[in-house]
């Protein structure tokens, strides 16, 4: 970014002011999403539904905000990167609240329904998940990206805990074909919250990409 | 697109054929994928999840091409929005790969089981799917958007078709418990279907809205 304090500054601060806010409020629907399964709340999971309506309006604008900053600044370079990185993480937050949105629709479908078993896998999916996003987030607005790197570390552990779930629930099933209408629900949100975790690790890629202009992305390399 | 026939408008005629031949290689991979799950062939599931590399290499090459032509040839208005719109393209189509490879893994999971039930609404929901993805991609190379506007009946269907499985698949797990390990592979085989269909419904709207220059993502109203 230029050193002089521009209009031009004034609009790349905004550009990141409108993906930190747009991703604070992901980062509000995933927790609540698993909160409303938890205490099987319908009104919040209805909330997350009706907020999830900002996120897709926030994109819109983040947008608009990244196309019309190319066409009339012509960005170079790091600025360009930073523009086009904004569009990509817009994309996935929106991705990441459609995602806590069909949390929050698995949570309605078992709001009247007793608990098949204590959640425990599930909250610490969504942990991590919010972990991950909040990594992700913070270098992009610092250009740190050695918590970022930290990212693949705990996206393993989510696949993990999926797998674990997914296990447990095939048994419990198996056991007891009752159980299948309350165990289903379950099953998706632990693949939803296990994609709201790749999201943010995309969202972490595409920064380190961003800072350092070297694609870790599809690289396994790093992810070994 | 400038009327004189220059590097430039070599460039964007490069960048449409890049996008099409992702387009080509991630419509094979759905059939494929589905076929695997059809026949019980194991070569053509490991095919597609080989195939699917191919794919994440062109993502990466398409994206570095955009930023390159908007860095180098600071392209204005319909130029502008031709680039972004093929970005946005080609993360979409990337994803329907990943699905794809997805609905691959599910099917190596099936090959050495017997079929639960004949597969009807399955293969359906891929021929749709497919549709979707050729009429967004045919809207894109001929800026003929009246097409791509057929595609939201096209993904109520398939939705509807995934409720549908949905729902048989739970009252066959319910009445056979051991029925269970099979069909959960073809619950998450309709559920990837249907996200493909909605990347391919994000692919028919970003080219909506780069030939009409309105947005019709997230109105509703046209959905309707």
């Amino acid at each position: 970014m230029e050193h002089q304090y521009t209009t031009y500054d004034k609009e790349l601060a905004s550009l990141k002011d409108g993906i930190l806010k747009m991703g604070g409020l992901v980062e509000e629907l995933i927790f609540k999403s698993v909160e409303s399964l938890r205490k099987r709340d319908i009104n919040l999971a209805k909330e997350v539904i009706k907020q999830d309506v900002a996120v897709d309006r926030l994109e819109l604008e983040i947008d608009e905000q990244c196309i019309n900053l190319i066409a009339l600044r012509q960005p170079k370079a790091g600025d360009l990167r930073f523009i086009t990185t904004g569009m990509r993480i817009a994309t996935d937050l929106e991705r990441i609240g459609d995602l806590a949105e069909d949390v929050a629709e698995r949570s309605l479908e078992l709001a009247d329904q007793g608990p098949l078993k204590p959640l425990i896998d599930i909250p610490k999916m969504a942990v991590l998940a919010q972990s991950i996003l909040k990594s992700a987030l913070d270098a992009f607005v610092n250009g740190n990206t050695a918590k970022a790197r930290g990212v693949w570390e705990k996206e393993k552990e989510v696949d993990r805990l999926r797998d674990q779930v997914h296990d447990e629930l095939i048994d419990i099933m198996v056991k007891d074909a009752l159980s299948v209408p309350r165990a289903i629900p379950l099953l998706l949100i632990s693949r939803h919250l296990e994609r709201i975790a790749d999201h943010a690790t995309n969202i972490a890629e595409d920064v380190i990409f961003m800072v350092e202009a070297k694609v870790v992305k599809h690289s396994g390399g790093e992810k070994e």
